[in-house]
């Protein structure tokens, strides 16, 4: 029983190293975006129009925090039910940390360059890269009941699985809507996180 | 019963999370500041004169580290009393650590540009924003005992309520007085968080 | 009786604090790695060459997260047996980490010299310290059972000894490469990780 | 007696806030500090030339790295007696934060200027204000058992307070030293640090 109870404990450090290290990569992830904004090195009278040409990057700030955000809700939410851990468990989740890890990049770039279709499909393929480990973390996690408890309510399992695809596929359509216009596929990656951060998760 | 522990044990590991990723905000938003001082790179014999010229940008990163540090305490100062979490909590609190890891920048900003009313307004509206999210915060988790305990003082509540407004209405003040002379809306910048900082919390 | 259990309750905070600043000093060393990635100031038409020569810097990003991510994973394991700390080890931990800690600046350099000895040599040679000291530490640890409880497998505690050292061999052996071919050490470099991680820890 | 329970509790999270925060910070600026170490951006063979320069960039972020592993290392052992926190506490805290996180920048400058008085007086100027801080967070921490429990040692208590005032005597010879051979103080801050880790804490 001594075995039982270690066992346990060591179980429960587990996922909470696991969540202790996520929360790092996710929280310094999301406030090194600010570095993406500048201080312009100018004459005072040109300051204020030096400021001005660094919305888009204010934009890219907002936005990016917002789904790095989402991002974050989400794990932790998969955390709630995710009680146990194993080797290729802790891999996927590094593989997702590395995406998320990455997004100060496209998000420089989707702010430097806003109109330009290549930082658009960067951006937007940042993103799907990321949802694909989010989802493949919960797959994995709740098939078979691997890594969770076996009451975990199999139709709430369903409805995460599937709303975790939805994203990767805005984000296509958002790519395709670059080439067209990319001012059109940036109104999209506004209004997504909007709707799905109004619904439960 | 096992049922109620559970539940307690879920909602415990809720505001834990948020707490840690929120200290990993404040505490990596808090240590960027340093950024804003840069080594210079010139000759030994102007290494002197060079490192004068950034005395403004330390004044900044005292001044901004205190601010943060006060934001942090009243946030660590909610959470004794916040017990539950939910989802608009969850993004308010995301909202708020979005203008915190934003300051690193208007910090620069007002570093680099001490005498210039758009750096101060900048400065001033970003820590507006940031109390005003702060507020929001207490408000939501407070009203009706939303996410407090039952028996949470009603006279503390109200009370914290009234000082979170305090500080908003301080730094437009001060953005009023960086059109009259700059300097003057820098002083009240520094008096204000050693008087607010002398009072309890 | 209650002298025995404060100081079981001193030593468990301590290994927590430990890990709690390694966890800290690993997720902020693995997410700077992408700092080493740079948005490119040019015009637009010339955005996607400027790019391209980016994808360097992208390969050595994806291949240091992971290798850090095996450290953070290999630390993560032997602090499950590890229980108790003493000074010593504490110092050991601190050199580790400040091997850990320096991973960013061999890797921005192999993202910029991709092709020359000397940055495959000083990424390798950084790699092998971290190895070493990694293997300090669980030697330390565990020789004599200072650290760890008597109960600790012997068997798994030499495996995991002999496995630190698999790590520095093959690292030396790509420095060695690097004077014939830096694109065949690199190679070393990719195939070692996967084959690595694939086996248990 | 639920009140009692309860009050506990909150002083439990109090500490652990504070450790948290805190661990972010120190694991923070410890890991900064290798943003002093520059990629150079030249032809490749020039590139070991580059490199070597940047030797006393590298001892910097060695001596730095090992010295604020020290400072972490006495806050961890401070906070193993402190069982609770107070307003002036919790700001003495955030000023010696304030100290740690702004080290990376002398840091910088003692890499880059190694032989300068100045880079050396800045940097053990910091040094000297981190340890006084350090010094009267014990001070007020045990002065009259504020925040520590009944059954300290005072022997132990004075043994720390003694030994917290050695480093800023050490740092003060050493700014003397620096006017006289910056090349003498840096041997003096190599020195100290290796006979005061050797010593227990």
């Amino acid at each position: 029983m001594i075995r039982l109870r270690r066992s346990q404990a060591v179980a429960g450090l587990t996922t909470e190293r696991i969540t202790a290290f996520s929360d790092g990569v996710f929280s310094i992830a999301i406030t090194l975006l600010v570095l993406n904004l500048r201080v312009p090195i100018v004459l005072s009278s040109k300051l204020p129009g030096e400021l001005l040409k660094q919305s888009p990057s204010l934009l890219s700030y907002l936005l990016s925090f917002v789904i790095v955000g989402i991002y974050w809700i989400a794990h932790h939410n998969m955390f709630h039910y995710i009680k146990r851990s194993d080797r290729p468990f802790l891999w996927i989740n590094i593989l997702l940390l590395m995406c998320v890890a990455f997004i100060p990049f496209p998000a420089g770039l989707l702010g430097q360059y806003p109109t330009q279709s290549i930082s658009v499909i960067i951006y937007a393929s940042s993103l799907i890269l990321t949802n694909l480990m989010l989802s493949l973390l919960w797959w994995y996690a709740t098939s078979n009941h691997r890594l969770v408890d076996q009451d975990t309510d199999p139709h709430f399992v369903r409805t995460v699985n599937r709303r975790n695809m939805t994203a990767p596929v805005v984000y296509l359509v958002s790519i395709g809507l670059s080439f067209l216009s990319p001012l059109a596929s940036l109104i999209v990656f506004f209004l997504f996180p909007c709707i799905t951060s109004s619904q439960a998760t």
